[in-house]
């Protein structure tokens, strides 16, 4: 059984929980190998102290599941059978009625808890397993590291993909649809998130989608993106000169650069995420800009963009090697510009690796 | 305001409810012309029966809000801030304590509820507004199956480009990669879910993704494919036959399109939705493939592929002119192949109109 499992196994033990129903997709995948976004159905996969696991999911599923690999029971439910009644006859067969439940309080939704209460009337549910997941899977393996190095190769092939794209006249959609195509015809199932593509103004609002907008001359153009490599995800924003952008755009640029390059060498064992955060946010307060940066330094990342560490103010976790996270300022001013440089990196012995090699300097396209 | 949110008001007045937290994308999205997903960060709508409604969000998405046209209060949070807590302080500054919480159970995580309940110790949770918001959705306007059917000319058009993708050699997700650049090119910024291109027995794991395979000659190819429209999906599958597949993949195209065919001329209003799956399966299980027939015939849709009516067993829910729902009868063999054909289609007065039209009779490419 995978290590992964057996870690749950003597923590479900430790801490006299009778069984564990694991939901959020992207950890059954960190412990199957198998992910599937089940949407309304439902996929589980339960995991008791001291007996074999098994998989729960929709009979269309059942199929996909073995070929991944997963070579424990998976049981299917047909859409309409009652997955709750069903599933909690596998689990009285495999080990009685639990009485201490662990589940994902961070992914489940309340209306699956109360089925799951309903067929389980003496059920306890003292435990979030999403505090365990994060710190289960907060500090990387070597060959973690070098799924997430594969990852962020080809986030660079998409960059070079990215910069060539930039067309007068052409629109931001035009070229995310260039980068996604160039990636899927190189073989990356899936990005790992939408392209972000957005010039000019339209950059200031960070979480805006591209538009069907026209790219003008003389901008700031920005670029996120990242892709999925065996489960492993990158993600990493460059922020390039069409043209000659004006003078605030060439000093927020310059700004934010100064920022990212600061929390880069700042990033080592032994300082927390909060002080890593504010080396670059101070540099952009002493700025003049610190109102426009809107958000945290950035993320843990790994097989989502949604791990540990958080690296944000009030977190006082102390990094150490084989964390990785997001180094990404960002300052965005309504209606005239926004910049964001952004590198995933993983934390060394003595500093810290970027995945993404992509120079940072600012680019100009002509 | 509009109608969507005073119909909530007046429901949230005639069931005593205080308030109601709506979480779901699709659902902020339907009421509010903006759609955003926040993944871990904390996007809410917050609704009172005799109140102005607002948005509460992460602050990087409050000028994509107001772009997007929402023209009530947006409150932002920083990310290092106590979203609950702000929320709650905004919550009591516009309708002092609520006690009678709507919130939408299939959706909202345990841990944000026990968020919400640390905020207001004495909030009550009796209505479970899901079961509200797919009523409310359920029959839809003229102008909604106007964009319904203009994305299903989008999915018509992807069609098309599929058919003319299928070349010997090529790998089943370079057919995806020009399927996916041609509908970008043609402006449309979202696919409604992942493209599904599957050859051969790939396709008998109906929500397998596509492989890096080649496409080899003589085997059915399985399409399912859609786009998102102003807020509004296609979703349409066609298996094709590339060569000349063997009898028994022949055979079971044929019995699907009959059972698909069938379920066309009985969605009408007054049969019920678990009379109509009847309709298209028990042609499959008279001819023999009833066993392979793993998914109920069709689900509800709109603005996303789970609403109401689901077209299955055990359903009695009697359809009505303006419901839209997918007739996808699929027959999947392991090992050998998987065939599904799949039309949306809308409740017309005396019969069913689909929003795609491409042939559905079995088309050879050589």
């Amino acid at each position: 059984m995978k290590k992964q499992l057996l870690a749950l196994q003597e923590y479900l033990a430790q801490n006299d929980l009778d069984i564990a129903y694991i939901s959020n997709p992207n950890d059954i995948n960190y412990f199957t190998g198998f992910y599937s976004d089940p949407v309304e159905r439902i996929l589980a996969l339960l995991v008791f102290p001291d007996k074999d696991p098994f998989l729960f999911a929709p009979q269309l599923e059942v199929g996909s599941a073995k070929e991944a690999g997963w070579d424990k029971d998976v049981f299917g439910y047909l859409d309409h059978e009652d997955p709750f009644a069903l599933m909690a006859n596998h689990i009285k067969d495999v080990n009685g009625i639990p009485n201490n439940w662990g589940i994902e309080k961070d992914d489940l939704p309340v209306q699956k808890l109360e089925a799951i209460k309903q067929q389980f009337p003496k059920a306890q549910f003292p435990t979030n397993l999403s505090r365990y997941m994060e710190n289960a899977k907060l500090i990387k393996t070597d060959s973690e590291i070098e799924e997430l190095k594969a990852a962020g190769a080809e986030a660079d092939y998409a960059f070079t993909v990215a910069f060539n794209a930039i067309k007068e006249g052409r629109t931001e959609q035009e070229v995310v649809a260039e980068i996604n195509y160039a990636m899927m015809k190189k073989g990356v199932m899936h990005m790992s998130f939408d392209t972000i593509v957005q010039a000019g103004a339209n950059a200031a609002n960070p979480h805006g989608g591209p538009e069907k907008n026209p790219i003008k001359k003389d901008e700031l153009v920005l670029f996120d993106l990242g892709t999925v490599h065996n489960g492993y995800i990158s993600d990493a924003s460059r922020t390039v000169a069409f043209g000659k952008p004006d003078e605030k755009s060439l000093d927020i640029y310059k700004v934010d650069l100064e920022a990212q390059y600061a929390a880069m060498d700042a990033a080592k064992p032994g300082i927390t995420a909060a002080k890593l955060d504010k080396v670059a946010r101070d540099i952009i307060t002493k700025a003049g800009y610190g109102e426009y940066f809107i958000h945290r330094l950035g993320h843990g990342m790994g097989m989502s963009e949604h791990e540990f560490p958080s690296i944000m103010e009030g977190n006082d976790m102390v990094l150490k090697p084989g964390m990785c996270f997001s180094i990404e300022p960002g300052i965005y001013i309504p209606n005239v510009a926004g910049v964001r440089i952004e590198d995933c990196v993983y934390i060394t012995e003595d500093g810290c690796e970027p995945f993404t090699h992509t120079s940072k300097e600012l680019k100009y396209i002509d």
